[in-house]
């Protein structure tokens, strides 16, 4: 499936959330990539994966909740370390493989303690740790 | 493989290039999701995939080059449309299975001729165009 078949509709035209969800292009587990952004900063802060029930609990409750690939199961982020996203808006991409939450971040993102989790850098021929856990 | 071996080393602490690339955590075609974000006001664009040759191209030459998965072919970002994305940085997320990259991104970069991809958003029960092509 993909969004593509709605790519030419005008501003401000509307689709039920459920069309949009029966046409997400998933991967074979179900998921899809999903982007989490600093509503207020614009940092980016993780990548993680959602499925069907994942997105639907998240609109429901205004608390991000991904699923875990490497635990296979839900993850509430926050639910155990407290740092709690609370959603902010919900976006999917135009082929409909990916999705983009603006998030509201109490602490930090990172399993590490680090603010976002992109903190290898790529210097010349050499990668560097740019900062550090909180 | 992942990264997470590295995640202890302290802040300004390097490793080389070619190690970080032989312990990403890609899918089985070799791939990583890629995030780009303009670097200066913060947009995320889009969501694509580089494989490891990808990467290389796209450090030496300066101009981002994805991985099609649609097409099974290298993307130059730009190369038919002119809207081209320059490399500013790129960084590696903690365990290795994504990319950020803040880059320059001339005009579109959505091939609907928005900005960028995520122009379908979330409102209640409803998903509305949120932005026109340019």
């Amino acid at each position: 499936m993909s969004l593509k078949q709605f790519e030419t509709m005008n501003k401000g035209e509307s689709l039920s959330l459920d069309e949009v969800l029966a046409n997400l292009k998933t991967d074979d587990a179900g998921l899809i990539a999903t982007i989490a952004q600093q509503h207020d900063s614009g940092e980016v802060l993780m990548l993680a994966y959602m499925n069907e029930k994942s997105i639907r609990e998240t609109l429901e409750t205004g608390q991000v909740c991904y699923w875990s690939r490497s635990r296979q199961t839900y993850w509430r982020k926050g639910e155990s370390s407290g740092h709690r996203q609370s959603l902010v808006s919900m976006s999917f991409d135009c082929d409909g493989d990916c999705i983009l939450l603006q998030v509201d971040q109490k602490g930090p993102a990172c399993h590490t303690n680090r603010r976002d989790c992109f903190f290898f850098r790529v210097n010349g021929d050499q990668v560097v740790i740019h900062t550090a856990p909180e």
